[in-house]
């Protein structure tokens, strides 16, 4: 297959590495030092305690390609509208465009640019981190669960899953993938946003009656919400996995505390955003997240000196 | 008139030394550096440029003393209930209990001391700072805002007012006293709780565009409370108002921030928790309120290490 990966973060660096085995691979990523590491050296992959060397095509931007199967797109979510306009040339009337990004709802910005049935939506349980330019360690290991929102007509999901697991990845479909997507968006809502705001580790949610409940309050709407789209979500089974999760990695830190306390923006409009534009659009009320979004936002634009 | 103050911060040392110039007063406080050095040296009071020296009795418990004609409560709200069950002696058939104490609702807690007839609550537009023990500084000066829930069928608030007068106060009697009250609650369920929970000063508030919607989130459910009371609220001229304070005052700290900055346990709930109590009687859904009280706990509670 014919595949643009862009963004080589460390997620995007480890598909388009792994994926450049057997398919016709791009890494497409604004960082210039990124992709001239990666055109001169290669892409170095620490995995299974030794160093693997991958050979994908490196660029800045698409200008003067071709469209492609198959864009995957790995940039923060709030990037990935102008990472679609800025790529514009890769989207053929066949091209597939596929998100395995944290958060939910993000067909609604990859639908302007293709079509409903061209849209693949995820999850990942393989994780990474960069180490230095082109440069990565591939943590753990784990599927890659996939699915569409309509009908695979052309069956390009058995197609991508061929393709994906000669080269080392283990591709789940699913029938019904918003319902695995919410499953991990339940906690990222709830445990992640409320450490995010209080500012502090994974265990003070399970260990502090109040940031309990601020959580409870979260997952609340968050499951009436799901409801409404028809989706499972059992609130009291939630409650005891976020629990555990807390209790089980006392000293964690969210993804999104840590944008906080680095002074970066964060995913927060594709997390617990997403959640309020899905209330909104089946008329449940959900003011604790919008107070959260805000909440976020605010914290954000502080001052951090 | 025979008066009890009970907490011996700054507003209580200045009600309890200018009332006792013309009645027979006992501060009351237990901190013993404090009421041994009113014993020892009276109570040191700047203000209008000059220090000035009162004379009330001061003692570190009521023990051993007869009902007073009114007691005055100037603790902290989160320690009313304490400070009336330690004080019990003071109360009579006839004691009036009054507060003065920020935030709203303060009457349930004194109903559970004497009868509804003899609550005054009110509030006082004076201000002052602690500069030692039994010394204060007298800031601003205002009028005393009180009122009754019920009839004032002694027709005691007029005798309160002479005496208070007498003594330097600028006492008015409001027949609707909890609207006076709701006013000044306004600003702090919204403004003062914001600047907590995101640890900014006040100009924050109007600078940021997701601090202010916070803000008006919280001002919303706390007009909407009122409003179910049957208390004027105009959403609209209260958010002017907020914008301005905001804007007029932008390095001014909040004390619940403050409160929270320096690792004290808040008032929030006598504060943003009154209207969580006055909205469930009432009925309405306060969601954001309940969370902003839920993150200032979680917020006290956090390692300030």
């Amino acid at each position: 297959m014919k595949i643009a990966v862009i963004g080589a973060g460390a997620m995007g660096s480890i598909y388009g590495g792994h994926l450049s085995l057997h398919n016709d691979v791009t890494l497409i990523d604004t960082n210039p030092k990124v992709i001239e590491t990666v055109q001169q050296n290669g892409l170095k992959i620490e995995e299974n305690e030794q160093e693997n060397i991958y050979r994908p095509a490196a660029a800045i931007s698409s200008e003067g390609m071709e469209p492609v199967d198959l864009i995957i797109l790995f940039v923060k979510a709030l990037y990935s509208k102008a990472a679609l306009s800025g790529n514009r040339n890769l989207i053929g009337s066949d091209t597939y465009v596929m998100t395995l990004q944290n958060g939910s709802g993000h067909e609604d910005i990859l639908g302007e640019f293709v079509p409903q049935d061209h849209i693949i939506i995820g999850t990942t349980e393989d994780n990474g981190a960069v180490l230095g330019f082109g440069h990565i360690r591939h943590g753990g290991v784990g599927n890659t669960n996939v699915g569409m929102l309509t009908e695979d007509k052309e069956n390009f999901l058995n197609r991508l899953k061929e393709s994906f697991d000669s080269c080392g990845f283990n591709v789940r479909i699913h029938p019904n993938i918003q319902q695995l997507i919410w499953d991990k968006l339940f906690t990222n809502v709830s445990l992640s946003a409320v450490t995010a705001v209080l500012q502090v580790n994974i265990g003070y949610i399970a260990a502090n009656e109040y940031a309990w409940k601020m959580t409870m309050a979260l997952l609340h709407e968050a499951v009436e919400t799901a409801h409404a789209l028809g989706l499972e979500a059992d609130e009291e089974k939630l409650a005891e996995k976020i629990k555990a999760t807390s209790a089980g990695s006392p000293e964690g830190v969210t993804s999104i505390c840590a944008d906080i306390r680095a002074g970066r923006k964060t995913e927060v409009d594709t997390i617990s955003g997403s959640v309020v534009r899905a209330a909104h659009k089946a008329g449940i009320p959900v003011p604790v997240h919008e107070f959260v979004v805000n909440t976020i936002h605010a914290l954000e634009g502080r001052d951090r000196g």
